[in-house]
């Protein structure tokens, strides 16, 4: 076995944080004040602006360095009108939500008959224009579990059945709701892109699970059943957005980046809370707690602009810093609620791995256990990842998260103040240890 | 000790019938059939009445005779836009529902500055006329009780408030639902009715927990805080509705009637399955499965419209059978949700207590216990409870009856089938055994 990489002074100070961190609702207290002082900030909008302008004046307050934005365009997309009903032979209302980039039926609303799918695969095996003048509804549940697993495979709907849509000749599609709630809460959450030239998909939405369920009881029925659907999102001109960065600047290796990050911008249903208003407060109030043991390599705290409408403002932070990409060291990202973190995963070269789990190794008291070396980092780090940076995950249990995710019901109320305490505890270990540890993580030491 | 009033062979079918209940799903098949074939069902709406249609469909296809509606006229009041927003200086949207009753705000809406308070009674101490241009605020909770016994406590602010709006001023008022909900879901419910002649109240809205929690929040950090409404609802010209009732009919004394409740009517956010769904599938079930045993007296199954708007329907009952009510022998309503029932309660004469008791006791298996004599015996039951008929009510675990009462989320997949199973075994034990027993339950045997 290797040597221990931190000294009995490093593992005390990094207690000491941990034990600081459980005893302060500084995490806490800033996810309140960014969800209330805010609430929901969809990228592009105004909102999302003054967002920003909230993150600037917190990251000072809270005696950050260099704090900035650093600006890129994003596309725009708004909600609007969003009804539907089964108009026969059941009728009444049901609840959705268009799902982000949707195109609109027009404030007259589409009419048609449902044909109904278990699953997306079923409906990709059909053949072209086999749903001409038909709603598409696609009944797929999402799996919950601990690590969200379920999520990657049931996200797959969302992204492309507008696009199945027009391939088919339906005139509009209608999604189970990518999440796990069994409340009347339908999730939104962004279509894939098109690229230049490309069609715009059939108006899109997802219902809630008991809507879900109530249109399966229908069609189970036997006869025909006929749904109206009125979206009218627009897509407006290409606005602003914008990445927020504050640093703990080092003491001894300030070129040297510890980058933590969490996104900023929110979908517009909920305030944004578990998602990501707790990855906002979790990886401040780690860094500040940080602050006071003057590290020796540079922490940046990253609020990433603009990534649920598809990772927009990672990969603006990836081109905008793409000359510095190897002097960040190692990196994380909070993205998955509020829970307790559970475990330690690390994106490392072999040749660092026992030190990078020396990391992990210090937060066991907290409940945090070994992970594989095979961690995501989290989705405003998929640039940097490509590009080589390493990255950790510090888990979080996910077993609710998908409950309240891309929903109105995704509220301040939902956190945990213990639980995010937890987080901040975990996430201070990280930032203090691998702003000490002498290592780099990549395989070369430079 | 007063002797066993009944036989041997009397228990032994009461707890055959429950035994068949619980391996029935005919309760809960009635609720999804109700739920999804009608869906909401307002007072008085083209709904209501297919509601009525489906109703007398189904108690004419479970063999029940006498099968009928019985019309009255309801007042007419639907819900128009309802939306609220902080306007400064944390502007984003509230989750709101106009309260049944409001009046409009018309379709500009009202934006003015929010005035907390933290209960009806500190509003109610107010002098005239001293909240003049402002919206009123009203952050009381209701406590969670298994009886339900926090409701009564908190209903009283969604009754006046939209009338001390009026004496105090103000141009509208928002309400912390009346609701143990911690989801984003705002409670409806009606207000107070008018009586002729009365000033209409200020348009008055409820606000889902969460949004209530955001409320005040914002007030706490001590700027003034404004809110703009829109509410556009409508009070139509009266419409008709009716009480369906089916019967078995008594074999030995068919004049003397028990009857069974339940209210067909629904709010109009949810499908109205655990209010009252699951009373019209408990009723009907348990009266279906004594019909088997040819019962002595006449079960009376009354499904009463027009409950949540003001108990217009069970006013119409008891004016309709002011002349029978001497023959109505015990009434019964299931309106408390689709928990399983825990109590036998009554409302008879001293001298008929411990008959009454027996029957509670045939389902102590089941796990029902002993309550007290002072049974309400549910809401329809009021008028003809006054009138001295008397009432047991089987009482159900009403734990997380508020968390759906009255939303948008008041949907069949809420409902559990053992639960409901339960409820039916009990109704079915109550039935037969109060059609059997040689007594009556006022004070004088006519
Ligand atoms: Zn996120
Ligand atoms: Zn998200
Ligand atoms: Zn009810
Ligand atoms: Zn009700």
């Amino acid at each position: 076995a290797l040597a221990q990489p931190f000294s009995e002074n490093q593992l005390t100070t990094a207690q000491r944080l941990m034990d600081q961190a459980l005893e302060s609702d500084l995490g806490y207290e800033i996810v309140e004040s960014l969800t209330t002082e805010v609430g929901p900030r969809l990228a592009g909008t105004e909102a999302e602006s003054r967002a920003r302008d909230w993150a600037i004046a917190m990251l000072k307050a809270q005696g950050f360095e260099n704090v900035r934005n650093e600006p890129f365009p994003v596309p725009l997309w708004v909600r609007g009108v969003e009804t539907a009903a089964i108009t026969s032979p059941y009728p009444q209302p049901l609840a959705i939500t268009a799902l982000g980039g949707s195109s609109s039926t027009g404030p007259d609303g589409v009419e048609a008959e449902i044909v109904a799918f278990k699953d997306l695969a079923s409906v990709e095996a059909l053949p072209d224009g086999s749903l001409k003048g038909k709603i598409i509804f696609i009944d797929e549940p999402m799996t919950r579990t601990q690590d969200g697993s379920g999520y990657g495979v049931a996200v797959r709907k969302r992204r492309t059945t507008a696009y199945e849509g027009v391939r088919l000749g339906a005139v509009a599609a209608l999604i189970r709701s990518v999440g796990t709630s069994t409340h009347r809460f339908a999730h939104t959450g962004q279509m894939q892109r098109l690229t230049e030239g490309e069609r715009e998909g059939v108006p899109t939405a997802a219902l809630s699970a008991p809507d879900a369920d109530q249109l399966t009881r229908s069609l189970k029925r036997g006869q025909p059943v006929r749904v109206k659907m009125v979206l009218t999102p627009e897509t407006l001109p290409p606005s602003e957005s914008g990445n927020v960065i504050g640093e703990i600047v080092g003491s001894e290796k300030p070129e040297e980046i510890i980058l933590v990050g969490a996104h900023l911008d929110s979908w517009d249903l909920g305030t944004g809370a578990v998602d990501d208003g707790a990855g906002v407060g979790i990886v401040t109030a780690a860094a500040r707690l940080v602050a006071a043991e003057n590290p020796k390599r540079t922490i940046r705290v990253v609020l990433f602009g603009a990534e649920e409408v598809g990772l927009v403002g990672a990969k603006a932070y990836a081109e905008q810093h793409w000359d510095d990409l190897d002097n960040h060291m190692l990196a994380a990202e909070s993205d998955f609620g509020a829970g307790r973190i559970w475990r330690f995963e690390t994106r490392v070269h072999e040749s660092k791995l026992e030190t990078a789990q020396a990391i992990g190794n210090a937060m066991r008291g907290i409940g945090v256990g070994p992970g594989p070396n095979t961690a995501y980092g989290g989705p405003d780090l998929t640039y940097v990842r490509a590009a080589g940076v390493p990255v950790v995950t510090l888990k979080q249990d996910g077993l609710d998260y998908f409950d309240l995710h891309h929903t109105p019901n995704d509220t301040f109320d939902k956190i945990d103040p213990a639980d995010m305490a937890q987080n901040v505890a975990a996430y201070a270990a990280f930032i203090y240890l691998a702003s000490e540890v002498d290592a780099h993580f990549r395989g070369d030491e430079e």
